[in-house]
């Protein structure tokens, strides 16, 4: 696949986003102009407004809205609270800074505005993020956890002081950290024709000294366990902007599967966002199955792993034959595998013969 | 500072560690030609042979020595795992492949050689590096966890592939993977005059977006909570090989003190090893003293911490005036602040105000 040149998406984005705050405030602004009493809709987050969808292949929120107004004494905070978040968030992004969720929680104080614990303030948070239709990280607050990506793919930051510099992401051979600087850069060139995701770090470092990039034409993102949000969307992004197939490498147990299972259908704490999951993405092993067909070391999956299995088979994300066959095969053998344990065959066995096999069982 | 120019240290390094690798095995075969039975000898790590050291300023293991030798027969397995660990160790270094300690136990069943659980094959590698008195990452077997550095200084790669290649550690705005082709990487040049680093990934942004590496000519290290090996070795390198002071900046609790503690006088753990610590390294804060100093939002110290200062004060690595002092006005404040915490002042404050006034203070 040739070079691909992607035109801008990442400024228009945040141009919305300012824009979405802006009306969000001008709407206060005119309810008060019109001597009404201010007030906020948005669609309800409670849980049995949260359903998995079958077209957006992700779990949404239903028809049910709440209206939080400030003729109710008992919204007056959670309002005032909630149009605060907003111009701070209005701040952040317009003086392009960056924050985290504990730093809104501090921030607060400098503008007399109280929270009781962080626990409130993150709410209020996933509450602009509802209204709104944009994930925190487009409003400049990322989380504390970072991963990292490598491969074929130059990118132009479009951060203060970098706009218009390039990074080729074979730059660093550790790997280059997906922070605000690279989930806020433009896709320019790659002739990577398709992503690999891995779990871990150590198999991350494993594929670059392997040459994994060059040998099966990839880009490579390590999840560092659990995705952070950010990586989701920026795995959506190669998804979707590069137009390149997602392949998901995890450990072979429960909680491998569902990292994986996060990557492609989104979390229920999401239903309110679009754009964190990548549908197509493939989660191509470990599985159950692998563990046998390939006879790898295990360790017994515990009280825990099982009860989640039972949790999984009950989750409507988990319908799909190759999930129930997976799950089933977990029960029946009671036996887990993490990806190092292919070193049994050596240290290079999983990209020589378990990669491509995968690749190709998957594709 | 004008730009300073290293010469190869690492290179050297590679070398020595496949010296006494070769030693090893060299001695083992010494032994058999002369008909006797093969043994090997180490320092004890048991806790009565750990004693903290005023001159190297960290602990180190006291005189009385272990061996091994093949005569008996419980040292048999033990012997033997050794010196395949040797052996496996020596082929990652000449092939300049990574692992990890997970992958060190995986690998085994590839040459046959069992480990009951990971707990035996962790133990073989410290005496690994007992024996050698190199550490584990030395020949190329790294921890999971990565941390990250930006500043102004060039590295030089000696990793395959990339050897030669030079990279500029402001290259990447989110930070710089301080991972194996890091860490092997020589320092070519720096117009730094200190080294910053910091706790949270959340402040290590927000001092790059605030230019703290411009402003206060910094490279900027961090430590991602408790700093791994590898970035203890980094910054032990930073301060040694370009000779630049080092400021360390956690959360103002018993475990933010102590992550400050270990960067300066190394961990029991490692009582077998050298060069892993920073004795002229500052804790420069969030000190207790900084809370009623700063008027820091606080939380108050639970069961948890309490228990923690009572241990470190009996520790003596905490012995002086400064540790004293702060240990103490936790004790009495009964309260703890994050880094976050600055933040009721504004976002900039931190790097305004507190930075400056700190790095002078801990001069």
């Amino acid at each position: 696949m040739g070079p691909k040149k992607h035109k801008s998406s990442i400024l228009e984005r945040k141009k919305e986003v300012l824009k979405g705050l802006e009306d969000l405030g001008a709407g206060v602004y005119d309810q008060m102009d019109k001597g009404t009493f201010p007030s906020l809709e948005m669609p309800s987050r409670s849980t049995d407004n949260i359903a998995y969808d079958e077209q957006f292949r992700q779990f949404v929120l239903g028809d049910r809205r709440v209206r939080r107004s400030v003729r109710n004494i008992r919204h007056l905070k959670p309002f005032t609270q909630l149009v605060w978040a907003a111009l701070f968030s209005d701040e952040l992004s317009s003086q392009r800074k960056t924050s985290t969720l504990r730093d809104v929680y501090y921030s607060a104080q400098a503008y007399e505005m109280t929270f009781k614990d962080q626990q409130e303030s993150n709410n209020i948070i996933t509450d602009l993020e509802t209204i709104l239709g944009f994930s925190r990280e487009d409003f400049n607050i990322f989380p504390e956890e970072r991963s990292a990506v490598f491969g074929d793919l130059t990118i132009e930051y479009t951060v203060p002081g970098y706009e218009g510099k390039t990074l080729d992401l074979t730059s660093h051979p550790d790997g280059v950290l997906i922070g605000p600087a690279l989930t806020s850069s433009e896709f320019v060139r790659t002739s990577a024709d398709k992503i690999i995701a891995i779990e871990k770090g150590g198999l991350f470092t494993r594929f670059i000294e392997e040459n994994v990039h060059k040998k099966y034409n990839s880009i490579l993102v390590m999840t560092a366990g659990q995705a952070p949000r950010a990586t989701r969307r920026f795995i959506r992004r190669l998804n979707e902007e590069l137009n390149l197939p997602v392949y998901i490498f995890t450990d072979g147990d429960p909680w491998g599967m569902h990292i994986a299972m996060v990557i492609i259908s989104g979390s229920a704490n999401a239903a309110h966002l679009r754009e964190l999951n990548t549908p197509d993405a493939k989660w191509s092993g470990v599985w159950a199955t692998d563990i046998v067909n390939y006879k790898l070391p295990t360790d017994p999956l515990d009280e825990m792993d099982m009860k989640r299995l039972y949790e999984l088979q009950k989750d409507p994300r988990y319908k799909d034959p190759l999930w129930r066959r997976e799950i089933k095969t977990f029960m029946k053998i009671k036996r887990k595998a993490e990806q190092e344990a292919f070193s049994r065959y050596g240290l290079t066995y999983i990209v020589d013969e378990y990669l491509p096999q995968k690749l190709e069982e998957t594709k």
